[in-house]
């Protein structure tokens, strides 16, 4: 825990101090990205001292060769991996011919801001170098939202104790290393370095992905904000980089500053002879524009987004922060203009977990997306599945032995094939698959449009519906079928038999897809043969998978009156976590993996996890009962258990703790509550905190095609507020401790329903209740 | 499967012809060792074909960085690793400028023989080189048993359809890598090359581990049989290689030969600063005794071996043939020598496995080196593990977090420490433990020698009653002691809860080192004080471990009357191995770890395990019971497997199925059954080989200090026989299809019990039942 390192504040990331051992955590809190592209927040100059350099690309990734250490049967060969992407940030300086290097010079007044708001990184700080020049620098940064293609820098430098000559050196660097490659390979092959008079190109390919890129640069030199048409003096070109140097003379207090454009473009959105072309347009247009103006647009862009999505907390400025930390990155991560991209577990900050889609996506974000944007973006996110279909169904068979079309989709993935490597999980955590039928199901819940599911869904809906009429074996000693072998979501079992929550969702995926398929037989003919002639599934395969659906069994405690999370859970020794010795925690990183097995203790939601996404299926006193059953037995060692578990305790009344729950999965990183934000951020479960409040607090659910609350209010706080974008009206939820106010600036009226009862919202008319 | 290849013979493994595809299978059956160091079968000349060259010292290993996909707390840092050694056999051989190199001439009568009998190899062929000239060779080679750093090599080359220029050029090689090399790492580092006239050294070290070995050569050249006094014409010296060139005008007809000896000295026998000044001691030796003489000592050396080990099969050469191979690479293996060694999986065949020692020397190996040798060998492998006792203490406490003395023995070790690392293995078969207790309880059986137990044996008995006692856990629920997250003998299965033959030899664990305490108390009350005040063992602690071993849970099915394999095993879709569709085997070959995980198939004997342990804790009935319920989901793909059916069928009295698996396990590498004899011979199996001869077929007991037999025969043989060392008496058993002979050529006489009935076996005087 971290928990007094970030300054609090409404709007703004901010740090203030230079410690170099908190390098790489910042680095990671203050990464910036804008859906096309991202970056940790790394210095522009050299830093000698532990950094972890990270740019990355959206959609490119490299298939790194799979490494285990026992081999087994269907485990994938390679291991698609988010892909360490050219450096086109580095600026060096040099002051009187010595380098700016924080790690060798003394530091004052270090401040950094990552403005959440308005979008931009800023870094400011005075540094005395070892030829005792003080000098000032502030430096921002940004990635546009207008032009995904193009990054801005304006470095400025100010010789505070004497006259200076200021030497900025820009480069571009191809000759990038993944941090987490398996076999210290190289992933990119440099092809071309080219250059005009102030902007630079290199060309680069991946290896074995044939990834196309062209990372570039242009600069210009401002002296007291002027610019100095400086030319360079130098440009060293290399096999992996180019270098240009421009020498200032500095009169001390006089600030010189560079100004740096850059950014990529991808075989991927462009033809690859043209993508050179590409980048000198996307220059031309950065250029035009200037680095003021487009800083101007980029506020702009923000206010749009924020406008939708913004949640205000009033009288806890943390709490503020924190959602705005995760509604702000989960909107550098994923923005929903690219149905081939995905939402990955560390966004653009780091490599940690290989590759950029897990169940995460629909459990998680496809809520968040759905009610803050318009719905073509929850739409894309689908689609991406329904894209990979043909994959999931050749994982299955090929390399699980399934047949007759049944889909497995995989644990992770770039491009739908699996990259993972670990049996218990690639294998054996096949409640994946009911995660992303059930996004389908709350798609149309939400938004009320069916129509994905005729044209799209049901093909992903009957595959799923398949592999679980595969998967479960008929056991004739309980006279029912079961599922053996599985991992739930709670990761602390492996290789269990008849997880409930597995149980659970296989038996409701049948009988939804079932479901489906009636509807769509009735009510889209064409679509139903369309189909039917293409899957070739007939009555008596239908009647099979029915039979698995009504049988299934579901473990379950008449003592306890609870459903058993798997067989044999109550064998455990049953010792609370609140009885556990404090120095055994995190788990995770004290014990061993078999003891952790053998333990009753829970990493995440698993029961509960079906107990939210099938809330209406249970009464509040089952829900109860299972929370007070399991929740003291959970560690919440994953980011994705506090906010569940703030929901269930939202709803169950227990405020206390939903609140320090909420706070949990709020400020995960930012107070580094796991130790590990220098590997990265964790974006997915960003989702889960706006789930918090809207689902938890604001108690929103959509029943019979109209969006439900039962709002509450944490005491620590005056009031909150969100917006929904629920089928094309906003509507705006205030809540404080005396009461709600709705309100929505469309043109029809909404009704919601407000602890069960239905009000009307005009428009431009505030109700209050 | 590979059943034709090898000559069938009863003294000899013979291969006739040469194929390309099999040199690396029989680089592994013809394999030599003499129990010290060993080597595949390698030619000495250049191949530039397909081969694994594999030279091994026992004892010197090297740790390899642990290699994983993914990290789990406890794992082992690094996997001890069987070394290959330096190279000293080689021998490359020129004709007229021309390299002999089987995988470029034209190649007439390969003919190779390993002769069991005698102790060596031989090599002959005739090969018709690209310059026209052809040539006779015939190259004999062995590791002599009595000085076992030395090994000799005579390899002779007749020119037979014209003169020839013959160039010898016998070498050493410490540039040796491992194939299973986790990172590409060198082992070696080589520290100095030196040589006199005919006679060469060369001193590495292995990295890390620090042995330092000494390899070296001396070579003599012969023309028509008699010394020729040739010097070499060329040393030719490099970094980690020294090489002589030897050049001898052959006549047409005429046979030139050079005599090798060569070997190690190593720094687990001499000081290191002794190495070569031993080396040339043992060149000495060697060399005054001269080839002939020692291979007339190594066949009188395996004579003795063979007096006492030897078990003949008459009416069946393949029987025959096979039961040899096993008993002569056990011998080749390990000779029992050296209390620091013990039998890799693989011995000096292959590197596969890593690690020396598993379960395999305590539940198969024990047996057949009591019954052959003498009782220090079988105590020597036990204090084996008294010696690493404490490492056992230090892996359960600091890698797994039990405490207060309490052992988990490795998976696999070199020197104690765990090398192995996948987590259901390492941390889950800790059944392990149980089968070294039981060799403790055996050894005592059969020899009747009690003094190890209060000397060393009960301090590990402790050990390990104090791992189970703390292993196990109270299950309310079934209010009884339950071992929940296990791997039992049936590695197909994982994690599993109350593996019936976990929880059986756990139980038994605690109750028999119980006793033993109570006897050493009474009985040696000074090493019994001694004992107690190191490991500070109270009566309240003896009352808990009794508890846990009264209490233990046993799955049990009322139905079927028989102990379940595991909880829920009748969960599974039960179809039997008879009803699978032979494609679909080998199952670990052709399904995904999952789906061999949620089937019911069974790699080895589990719960018949148990049965062959404790066989008298149980009925016939019982045994029968349980044998056809579990053989037929048995898939017998571990080579442990088949041997413990066959005694067990034969016990049963099914004598054909006892044959059936006798062949699968006795031929199971000169067959090939799991196509996988190019990676290095299965050596602990062999002894479950000689198991089932024994114990299956002859019916061999102990109780209450008396051997037992049961003699039953197949219908296939005429007859066998076999010896046992019974408390330093030879008994020889002799049955035919009408009766049974005993006989011994000792000095007082042995009660034995023939089916039941007691009889005497005067000094050699014939007993025939």
């Amino acid at each position: 825990m971290n928990q007094d390192y970030i300054v609090p504040n409404n709007w703004s990331i901010i740090e203030e101090g230079f410690e170099a051992e908190r390098v790489k955590s910042s680095e990671s809190l203050f990464s910036i990205g804008n859906g096309a592209m991202g970056q940790r927040a790394n210095f522009e100059e050299k830093y000698s001292g532990d950094t972890f350099q990270g740019s990355y690309i959206a959609g490119v990734y490299y298939p790194d060769k799979t490494k285990v250490g026992w081999w087994k049967n269907g485990y994938p060969q390679y291991f698609a991996k988010v892909l360490n992407a050219p450096n086109w940030i580095g600026i060096n300086v040099e002051i009187n011919g010595e380098n700016i290097d924080l790690a060798s010079c003394e530091i004052k007044k270090f401040r950094r801001e990552l403005n959440m708001k308005e979008g931009w990184y800023n870094r400011t700080f005075n540094a005395i170098l070892k030829n005792g020049i003080e000098i000032k620098v502030n430096t921002t940064r940004f990635l546009s939202l207008d032009i995904d293609e193009l990054g801005a820098i304006k470095y400025e430098v100010t010789p505070i104790n004497s006259d200076a000559k200021v030497a900025f050196k820009p480069y571009l660097d191809t000759g990038i290393e993944n941090e987490d490659t398996n076999w210290e390979e190289k992933f990119w092959e440099t092809l071309e370095v080219k250059h005009d008079e102030n902007s630079a190109f290199i060309m680069a390919r991946t290896l074995k992905t044939k990834f196309s890129v062209a990372t570039y640069m242009q600069n210009s030199i401002l002296v007291n904000t002027i610019s100095a048409n400086v030319k360079p003096v130098e440009v060293q070109k290399e096999a992996t980089t180019i270098s240009f140097t421009y020498e200032i003379a500095a009169s001390k207090g006089q600030t010189v500053a560079i100004e740096k454009l850059g950014g990529y473009t991808v075989s991927t959105n462009h033809k690859e002879e043209e993508l050179i072309r590409a980048a000198k347009n996307v220059l031309d247009q950065g250029n035009k524009l200037g680095f003021d103006t487009l800083l101007k647009q980029q506020k702009e862009a923000w206010a749009k987004i924020w406008e939708m999505s913004d949640i205000t907390i009033e009288g806890d400025v943390k709490a503020q922060q924190g959602i705005r930390f995760n509604i702000f990155q989960l909107n550098q991560t994923y923005l929903g203009k690219d149905s081939r991209l995905n939402i990955g577990p560390k966004g653009f900050t780091g490599e940690k977990y290989g590759g950029s889609t897990y169940w995460d996506t629909e459990a998680y974000c496809i809520p968040f997306y759905m009610a803050t944007k318009d719905q073509n973006v929850a739409r894309s996110l689908l689609e991406y599945r329904y894209n990979q279909l043909d994959k999931a169904i050749e994982n299955a068979e090929n390399n699980l032995g399934f047949k007759n079309g049944a889909a497995l989709y995989p644990m992770v993935t770039m491009n739908g094939e699996e990259c993972h490597n670990e049996w218990e999980i690639t294998f054996e955590e096949i409640h994946r698959n009911g995660a992303i039928a059930f996004a389908i199901f709350n798609y149309y819940r939400f938004t009320g449009d069916y129509s994905y599911i005729p044209k799209k869904g049901l093909e992903v809906l009957i595959g799923i519906a398949r592999f679980w009429h595969q998967r479960a074996t008929f056991s004739s000693d309980k006279d029912k079928y079961v599922i053996l072998g599985v991992t739930g979501p709670n990761e602390y079992e492996n290789n269990v038999n008849n997880n409930w929550y597995t149980n659970y969702i296989a038996k409701w995926c049948i009988d939804y897809a079932y479901e489906q398929i009636e509807k769509v037989k009735s009510e889209y003919s064409n679509d139903y043969s369309r189909i039917m002639s293409k899957v070739n599934l007939d009555e008596p395969e239908l009647n099979e998978w029915k039979k698995v659906a009504d049988n299934m069994y579901f473990p379950y405690s008449e003592k306890h009156d609870v459903f058993l999370q798997q067989d044999n859970f109550l064998d455990k020794e049953l010792i609370k976590v609140a009885d556990l010795d404090k120095s055994q925690r995190p788990i995770n990183q004290k014990w061993s993996w078999d003891r952790i097995l053998r333990s009753p203790y829970i990493k995440q939601a698993d029961t509960l996890q079906g107990f939210y996404f099938f809330e209406d299926h249970f009464t509040k006193e089952q829900l109860e009962r299972h929370f007070d059953f399991y929740e003291p037995f959970t560690v919440h060692e994953s980011s994705l258990s506090p906010c569940v578990h703030s929901i269930q305790a939202a709803v169950l009344g227990r405020m206390e703790q939903a609140y320090t729950f909420y706070l949990r999965t709020s400020r995960l990183d930012l107070d580094d509550y796991n130790k590990e934000v220098h590997e990265g951020l964790h974006i997915t479960s960003m989702a889960g905190t706006w789930m918090s409040i809207v689902e938890g607090f604001g108690g929103m659910r959509v029943k019979n095609d109209i969006l439900h609350f039962e709002p509450r209010i944490p005491n620590q706080w005056e009031g909150y507020s969100f917006k929904i974008n629920f089928r094309n009206q906003i509507l705006k939820v205030e809540v404080s401790q005396k009461e709600t106010k709705f309100s929505q600036e469309g043109t029809t009226a909404i009704k919601v329903s407000v602890f069960g009862k239905e009000i009307l919202v005009e428009p431009n008319h505030l109700v209050t209740v």
